[in-house]
């Protein structure tokens, strides 16, 4: 397929690469062009707007937040009025989305995926897709090039970016009950890496707890895999979307704050599993290395 | 071994079966004895007293709270002063697993359990030891019989108890964080059962979640599993855990307000996974059936 | 002074008629210019546009949210290049309160205000304000037209918006705690009105504990006075300062949630007090009247 | 009246010294006996044993907690079975309330006090009564000694502990919500004393506003006029109370967690006020004076 791919960070090089490698005809347009480099060299096309990606049958994005996504959409020589599919993959607001399937020329479809840069790699990240299901259909074999599976969400395209922020705020809950449950831990005495392989060897087998879990008992916050303002960002965008819809979550409010106590006092390049330095602070423990 | 087994409850008559079919030596106590008929029949014997059931090897106690324990140690005919090794495998406060490893006169091990009762019936809980460790050593053979793997975790015998205390918070945990989640959705339009397939089948792939997230979706609160009350008696005891080592845990105040809600709007039969009741009621959403 | 005054809702048209009252030019504008008519009756004048009513030394604006505000602003015939002097009344987002301080061609003063209606008729807020203090200087007899006295918070126009914001959670953190302490003792055979005459009696004599007592004791949550939305909207406002400021603040949590689900269970009509209904309902508790 | 005043502490010293003041005939008895030198010297008798105390009409006891008020009334030469009436001014359990009205020979009033030790030295205490309404009555000349006013609670002597342990909750709760608003303006660049000036100038004009905020603005933690640990026990005798009686307090469970939090991290001896110190903490504040 002939196919855009606008935003080349850490995640979106390797989802297009994917593309690359599956045989599919790429353009590619990133802000700092040099980003384009490698992927030019396996053979892809470096656009000079965002719209000139927009002239095949898919365009995909993959951007850091909704004002990045606004700006190469609705911005100068954007791609609001271009003929391909618009396939968003960026976490973002329920808001934008619904004003991206709203004004889409060539059709919308919003496919969030879970994964961190390692996934994204290997190709096999989860997509999770929805809008017009013979839009979906179009654009499942790029999904088969840059994941493992696809879970189709309805025809509604927010609603796949709802379980984006549903998933993402499950991922924090995690880490808040593993932060709580190792601080009684070891304030009573029980190390808490053998907490760790206890609930991981138990109830706690999935990769949620072995990964996160880790990186807490261990306090390796830096460098972030994924950095606390931006999951901040993520959780305020859930945290929207239950004011939007009247949905009462009051775990929800406790991970927003330790994520901003975590940001004011660990600093802005910390990892968003950092959330749980809150309660070690709170509780008089000193992070390792401190 | 010569055993004894006191508490014939679901968990306790699965267990001491298990003892039984191994080949132990089993002697059983319960304060209604009918419950100890079916054991009687394979083999076991029925003590009169708790202290007749303490006079081997090892005792074990498999009770329903601290008072239950205390009746059964410290009351008349009590196991105090008897010669076997004390073997708790109740949920209890830290203070009595203190108080018993300091009286006990045989030795004394904390080895709560994981495992729902057809974990128990097929002797495949798991086992949270600790104490002397001559003592777990000694106390091996019968770990082997009622469950799959032993956690050992070191020599102070309130740890173990501290370990499953954590251990339930976390469910709780998981149980309030899929509320949540389930709750945003099923307000933003997306299926609650939905949402669950695409947790479990890609970061969530944990017993805990599919276990406990069927019961959510389908709001399968009675008959209990694990009654809300036994739910928040155990949330109380972290709590004092909490106060006794300086522990701050916000997410465990959440949960103990959830169990109050449910017990106080929906009942004292209900699951303790009804938790997850009360962000629907708060949310405007009627409970299924209702 | 010339004076303009845009929005006339239940503030804003006691507000400017004290001004009218006070012997000051006045215009007025309103979006239903119908709501102007009494005014216009006792001598003030009708403008046809925003910009109409900024002529003179001084514009003020009291209306619902930063949308309405950023309409008669920089919306067409908006007050953007007037020459008076933009006193903003609203309770507006921190980030627009600093666009309109970096915009205003007249100059700004952020002048938000403590009192419901009734204290608005008598000429008897509280007006909070910031600025250059020349402008606030010069704004002063006008202020002291609508208001008891005025606290002035410095030099920047923001804080007195962020003052104001803290001001509205302090309110609905009250509520949150008289809501609890009145459930805790309704739960345990103590009468609510009784417990309020305690608090009001001994420590708690604090006007906002009467006002908002006695809403909460007799569950008068309709109609309105400030309307629940609002409550939250201003609540929201507040949380997104926490975020930028980097605060935590849980209590905040807390109560946006029981406004959530105040609105998804009671209805949009109700006074944000209805807070309060949030624990009742998760107690088992019956509202009155239901 | 015949009155015996058990429990010699700040409190206790102040209020029986008023009874001696006020013509009332007075036997005291404490622990440690020296605290009764001065009491001694204006005319009060020193009793041998708590019992000794209790043979007049009415016994008093001003003690720390349930611990130390079991001691006076069923430890050795107790007060159990004493004829006085026995009216008990200590924050007590609702528990050990409703095992002292079951056991008292003489009868059972339960009047905890609000006021801290300088209105307990002036006779200015609020006294909350609860408890058969002639032994109330028979009581009352020695309330009127101790206090300024006497709020009369019930038939039912656990009514006014039940009071009394949501009026401090009350006070944790302003706490709470002061050291938040507090944090987020200073965060965004208002003085904290100002923002209290604001807040007791306009709504928030109340006795517990002016006294706590000024302790909260200058970080005044010491040395402590109620200490953290017997704030603490105070929020768990209100969170027994809430499970009990199945009430939901979310702001209770927060302010639990901050009292943890300031004794683990600024350490035992601070001011139960000290709570404030955590959400500073958290975001990344440090207290006056380190």
């Amino acid at each position: 397929m002939k196919v855009g791919f606008i935003g080349l960070g850490n995640m979106g090089a390797a989802m297009a690469a994917n593309l690359v490698e599956a045989g599919h005809d790429v353009t590619v347009w990133n802000r700092s062009p040099d980003k384009a480099d490698a992927l030019v060299e396996t053979g892809a096309t470096l656009a000079q707007y965002p719209a000139d990606a927009a002239q095949g049958d898919v365009v995909m994005t993959m951007l850091a937040d909704d004002a990045a996504v606004e700006a190469v959409v609705f911005g100068e020589h954007g791609i609001a009025g271009a003929p391909a599919i618009h396939v968003s993959h960026s976490t973002i607001s329920i808001a934008l989305a619904e004003r991206l399937a709203a004004t889409s020329g060539g059709g919308f479809v919003s496919a969030p995926v879970f994964g961190r840069p390692p996934a994204a790699e290997a190709g096999q990240l989860f997509v999770i897709a929805a809008g017009d299901s013979a839009l979906v259909d179009a654009c499942q074999p790029l999904f088969d090039a840059i994941g493992q599976r696809t879970f189709r969400i309805g025809d509604t395209a927010p609603a796949a970016n709802l379980v984006k922020l549903s998933g993402n705020f499950m991922i924090m809950a995690a880490v808040e009950a593993m932060a709580e449950a190792m601080t009684l831990a070891e304030k009573g005495g029980v190390d808490r890496k053998l907490l760790l392989e206890v609930l991981t060897g138990t109830l706690f087998g999935a990769p949620i707890y072995r990964t996160y879990g880790e990186i807490i008992v261990e306090d390796r916050f830096r460098p972030a895999g994924f950095a606390a303002p931006l999951g901040l960002k993520d959780m305020t965008l859930a945290d929207a979307a239950a004011t939007r819809y009247g949905a009462v979550m009051p775990l929800l409010g406790i991970v927003r704050d330790q994520l901003r106590s975590a940001i004011a006092v660990d600093g802005e390049d910390v990892d968003w599993a950092a959330a749980a330095s809150s309660v070690r602070h709170a509780s008089g423990i000193a992070l390792k290395g401190q």
